[in-house]
Order: structure tokens, then C-alpha cells, then sequence
């Protein structure tokens, strides 16, 4: 196995960033579901995987496939031979204004360790998907790829994307065809942590052990407006100063909560005249963590809170649940063997949560999931200046060799 | 002297809906300076005024200028028999979708006090001033019609207004010709509270001591927009859980200096996405006072205060005063005048501040100058819904014409 993953590290930022290229928008990377520039994508990667004797084809949803048989260049993949196969993946569509990394440097360590395998036999095959879809950017519908993969896409969905599918070139009658074919050893994604935790803990890579559930409220206090002159202390019902409390409140619980986060991102203050009392202000919670019961009851707590606030000042509020996302926990014996391999790799151990939603989310539903981190510069993701540093990518493609080794040894039978 | 001021009263309120009707806008009170339905208004005053024997003329400024001759009806006005004169006024424009008693009711009242004199001989003349401009709305240059008559409008602010001067008929030429003709005992107005103050205590009236002083600032935090699902709370730089930390501070401060208003009435987040931690935050401040060094003490501990707590959390914050506004104590010795009219006619005496700027303090720093304010159902001011009850100007009007008395004992040497 190739042990210089510094020059394969080199070479995938290098991919990257040619891939960044291919956009909708001049000087800026933005690449929406089966957008133009998206079959350009296609073209680089297919080039790029032919070298490592795979079978390449964009499925129905227009998803990069390529499946890597174990029986080396040019065999019969293994899945005809009874042996499960491995999925790495990640997704190839941006935000608007994009970095080059997220999503696609999954896609592009795929083929790294692809390239790493050279032709040698391999005791299961290994498929590699560049998902069509996850940011939700076209239809405001994210993870339209993944879901197409593990057939989670409904009958509405597919006549919201059929005329995009059709338009591409391809045909939403052989989305079914696109499903995941069995059986599946699991799932595993590389990708930017998009966040500041390892930087800030000097590490390389992270293993994710949960995705996040997610809550997203809506909190409105109304008092009355009121002349800011005028209007003495004791007879405001300022709609604002019960805001600013709550939002003290939000961070209470967020600190005295481990492995939370609690956001107030938007705020509204009406009429929002400086000489006006505000008679009334609206906010916005994204509240986050890994066990929903926990988030659930912070939920419960902030609503009880701001119905306190409301209560001790003489306003009302109302408290809307926007969306409930559960937690998506990865599988317990696949991040155990990540965290063999990046052990092995000669990294320390973090286990971390994702606290964004990754398409590893919607595989975890039916097949062992697992996932990586790589730290980010600056916690910068979703921008131009999202990055990654060469030498961690390289110990990420340590780790997902290492990884291969792991599987390899169980289907094989060897112990370590 | 006419003691019946119920039905005083009753056509006071009468005639300022009357008035209200003279609009730029169909269905609303709206009446900015020296548009066309100032000129209704004028007439309106004017006919009813004829039968007070006053002499009625709109000045350079377009105020409405009536003078009462202390000899009677008919006679020379007292001031050229060298008796110092009472000015009475309030201001006749409006706000836009403005209720109908701000500013108005003054110059209505001061027509009930000069009907309730009849022919009578007194010892002073009385000038009844309806000025043109208060609000500030057609060229945010409040006071105009009051600075007019104090002589404190600079050559600026002139050629600004001076082609609608020219377009309402009127010479910008004559304006020095509007200063007010002295000796002048002083000024007297009648307002109404646009605040909740007397309506809570059960007040008709309340004595005005002084106007406020004002400062207005801006406070902007600066952090570090980021994630709100990947960044971890130790590592946030949440500029709007600053600004609302401060709102809290803001609300301290209020509540622990008696005589204190301070709001918040304006707020930004920024980007402003419910999933993005804010990167900025903006607040604006407005902070009033009956004594200028208390305001001034009260804005320097708010900006010590926002630069801790930006210190505390990693943030920047800038804090720009906009406009600071002094005080303005109406005079001692009217006061004291006032007080003892509105004890003569029978009514609880309050002193209070005004919140909110009135003409007064424009001819406080000319003459000697008190103010009454009338309670304002519910605070209400600046809406359609702005009221007055009926009872209130009743009491407002004994109060008036008692100060009359009070001051004619003064005039003649009579003592109490």
C-alpha cells in the first residue's frame, strides 16, 4: 500500500481546486444539483478513476458511481462473488459561493485511496459515490442524491426533480435502479469538519460518532410601542429588553448543557426606531445535540423560559417549533473500527458530533455508517476561503487506508 | 370669568377634530410645515378668534400670530402702554398619520382662555402663537416655527425652508420681523403628555420642570460569524449575545438612576440567518435625563459597560454618540406660578420632566417659560388613537385661567 500520502495529499487539494473551477457563476464556485458545470465534474472524476479499473456511471439521480471490484482491474466486481461491498462518499454539488472542499474532497480521497490500491486483489469490492446532491440549494430539497441511493426519495420529490433529470440527459424512470445494491459492509465519509473544534485542538482528523438533531423555533415577545421619552420605567412592556433576556438565557443553557449548542443567528425589533420602545421582537433558536432527549429538553427549557420572561414583564410570547430533526447516531462497531485504523494511523482519538448534516446522515438509516472529520482552518466552510492544510488530508488518507486494512483483516479472518 | 369649562372643554376637543380633518392625505392627520391645509387651519383659528378681539396674522415663518390687547377688545395692545405681554402656543403641524391633539390642543386652549376673558380690560396683553412647525417632518429641522420667533433660525436652515415660505405666500425676507415683540413676562404651554405617567397617578395635569436632555448612540459589536451547528460554545464570538448582554446593562442602568429612561429600540443581527452565529450586531441608544450630568454619567457607564463586556467575550465594539441635547429647566419662577394656579383651581399638583422635546424648550432660553401637560389616555400619541378626555381639559383650562389670575394679582399688586 502507498505509504507517501503526502504527494496523493498534495495532489487531491490539487483536484480540488480544478474542480472548484467548474461552476455556474465566473470567479466564484457555485454548482447546483445537475447544473452544467456538474457534468464536467463527471468527465475530471471519470478520467481520474479509470486509471484504478473502475466501472464509472451516473446513475439516475445523477450520482457518480464507480465500483472498484475486489478482484482487482478488470474482474468481475466481488458483489457477483457474495462478499459485501464498501461505499465511500460525499457530494460534488456547493453552496452559492463556495469553497472548494466541502463535499467534494470526500469524493477526491475516494479516489486517492482507489489510486492507493493499485491493481491488487481485494477481499470485497468497494464503490465510490460522488453525491449529485446534499446542500438543498436548487429545489431547497438537500440530500437528494443519498436519498435516491437508499430509495428514500418520495413521489413528490421525484416529480419536483423529474424535468432537472430529464434535462441532464438522464431518465427519473431508472431512479430505482439507482438504489444501493446489496450486500453493504457500510458507509464511509471523509469531510470538513466545517467547524473549529480540531483546529483548536490541534488535531488532524475527528471521528464523528453522531450527527446532530436539530431544532429551529421561532420565538416572538409582543409588549407595546411606547414613546422612549415618555414613558417612564416602571410602565414599559419592552419587547426587546424580553428578548435580550432570553438570549441570555439561550446562552445559560447552552453553557451549563455539555455537547449543546443553542443560537440566536436573528433578530427583529418593531417598529425598530431608536426613540421607540419596541412593541414587539422576534428570534430565531437553531438548538442542537447529539441525544434528542437532551435537546428536547433544552427546547423545553428555553420555551418555559420564555414564557417567565414574558410573564415577569407584562408581555406575551409565542414559541413556534419550525422543524425536529432526531440525532443520527453512526454505527457503534464502524467508528470502532475507524478508531482502530486511526490509531493505527499513529493519530490521537477525538470523537466528536457533527453539528451539520452530511449525506451520512441518510445512509446511517440502513446500512453501518461512519465518518471522518478533517480539521478546517479557521472553522471556515461555505465560503471562498474554506481550506484544508495538505498535511492533514494526508493523514486522513492514512487513517482511510488503515481503514481498508481493518476490513480486510475481518473479511479475511486475520486478527490483528 | 367664565367657570363653566366643561362645555369649554367640550368644544375644545370638538374643534381640534375639526382641525384634524385639514390633511395632505385623505383619511389621516397629516399636516407638515406650510402645507396646504395649514392655510384651513389658519382660517378656522382666525374666525374663531375674531370675537375675541385679536388681531390675527401669520408671521414670515407661517406662524399664527393673535394678540389680545390687555385694553379689551378693540383697544391698543397693552404693550405699547409698555406692559409686558404672556405668550401662550403650541404648534399647529403635525407627524405623518398623526392623532389630533399634539400641538393643536395648546393653540385651541389658548383660544378658550381668550373667549373666556370676553371685553374685559387686563393688565397685560396676551399673544396666542400657533407655530408653524414642531415636528421636524418636511425638512428634519424641528422648531421652526419657534425658532422663528426666538430669532435662532440660521441663515442654513433659512435658504433650506425659504422657497416654501415664498410658495405659501409669504416673504423669507420678513422673517426678522417675526421675533418676538418684547417686554414679555413669559411663555406658557399647553400639551398633551404623550406618555402613561399622569394616566397611572389619576392626574389631570402635571407641571413640567424641565425637558429632558438626550443623547442618541450607536453601539456595534463585532465577532465572528460562524456555524451554528460546528462551533462549539468556548469558542464563539457571538456578537448579538453581546448586544443583548448589554440590553440587560441598559435596563440596570434605567432602573438604578431615578429620572432615567434609556431604550433600546433598534437592533440588527448580522448575517441575520437563523444558523449562522452573528458576526456583528447594532444597537442604537437613547438616553434622556432632567439633568445633563446624570444623562452624561448614565452614557459613560453604558459605554464602560458595552467594552466590558466585549472584552469578556472577544468582541469589538464601537460606540458613537450621535447627538447629545441638553436639558432645558423651564423657569422657577413661573413654575412656581403654575403650581399655585393649579392648586387655585383645585387640582393635585405633580411636577415632572418631559421625555420629548416641546417649542418650550425653544423659548426657554428666552423667556421665562412653564409648561402643563394634559394625561394622555393609555400614553397615545403620534397614532390616530391619541386622545384627551374632556374632564382632563377641563381641569387644564381652570388651571390656565387661573395662571391668568395669578399673574393679573402679580400685574396689579394685588396679593392672594
Amino acid at each position: 500500500m502507498n505509504l507517501d500520502w503526502d504527494a496523493a495529499a498534495r495532489r487531491t487539494v490539487q483536484r480540488c481546486r480544478a474542480l472548484a473551477c467548474y461552476s455556474e457563476e465566473p470567479g466564484w464556485t457555485t454548482r447546483t444539483y445537475l447544473s452544467r458545470p456538474m457534468r464536467d465534474v463527471h468527465r475530471a472524476l471519470t478520467e481520474w478513476l479509470a486509471p484504478c479499473g473502475c466501472a464509472v456511471a451516473i446513475d439516475a439521480a445523477g450520482n457518480l458511481r464507480a465500483v472498484r471490484s475486489g478482484g482487482g482491474a478488470g474482474l468481475r466486481p466481488a458483489i457477483f462473488r457474495g462478499a459485501a461491498s464498501l461505499v465511500i462518499g460525499s457530494h460534488l454539488d456547493t453552496v452559492l459561493h463556495a469553497g472548494a472542499f466541502d463535499g467534494v474532497l470526500g469524493v477526491v480521497m475516494g479516489v486517492a485511496l482507489l489510486e492507493s490500491l493499485g491493481p491488487r486483489e481485494w477481499p470485497f469490492d468497494i464503490e465510490l459515490i460522488g453525491f449529485s446532491e446534499e446542500e438543498g440549494v436548487r429545489f431547497s430539497l438537500p440530500f437528494l442524491g443519498s436519498r435516491a441511493v437508499t430509495g428514500d426519495l418520495d413521489e413528490a420529490v421525484v416529480a419536483i426533480i423529474s424535468p432537472a433529470i430529464r434535462e441532464f440527459g438522464l431518465d427519473p424512470a431508472e431512479l430505482p435502479l439507482a438504489r444501493l445494491r446489496r450486500p453493504i459492509t457500510g458507509y464511509l465519509e471523509f469531510h470538513i469538519e466545517q467547524g473549529p473544534v480540531l483546529e483548536q485542538l490541534g488535531l488532524p482528523v475527528g471521528i464523528v460518532e453522531a450527527i446532530a438533531g436539530q431544532s429551529r423555533l421561532e420565538v416572538r415577545f409582543e409588549g407595546t410601542a411606547a414613546h422612549a421619552g415618555t414613558t417612564p420605567p416602571q410602565l414599559r412592556k419592552d419587547a426587546l429588553a424580553g428578548a435580550a433576556e432570553w438570549i441570555a438565557a439561550v446562552e445559560r443553557s447552552m453553557r451549563d448543557t455539555p455537547g449543546l449548542v443553542a443560537t440566536v443567528g436573528r433578530i427583529t425589533a418593531e417598529p425598530g426606531a431608536p426613540n421607540v420602545i419596541a412593541g414587539a421582537a422576534g428570534a430565531s433558536l437553531d438548538i442542537r445535540h447529539a441525544h434528542d432527549e437532551i435537546r428536547h429538553r433544552a427546547a423545553q427549557g428555553l420555551t418555559k423560559d420564555a414564557e417567565a420572561i414574558a410573564h415577569s414583564r407584562g408581555l406575551r410570547v409565542c414559541v413556534e417549533t419550525r422543524s425536529d430533526l432526531p440525532a443520527t447516531p453512526m454505527d457503534r462497531h464502524f467508528v470502532a473500527l475507524l478508531e482502530e485504523a486511526v490509531r493505527a494511523a499513529g493519530y490521537p482519538v477525538h470523537r466528536m458530533p457533527s453539528g451539520a448534516g452530511h449525506d451520512a446522515m441518510i445512509l446511517a438509516a440502513h446500512v453501518p455508517a461512519a465518518m471522518l472529520f478533517i480539521q478546517s482552518p479557521g472553522g471556515l466552510s461555505h465560503c471562498p476561503q474554506e481550506s484544508v492544510r495538505e498535511e492533514d488530508v494526508a493523514a486522513a488518507l492514512a487513517c482511510g487506508a488503515e481503514f481498508l486494512s481493518v476490513l480486510e483483516r475481518q473479511h479475511t479472518g486475520a486478527g490483528e
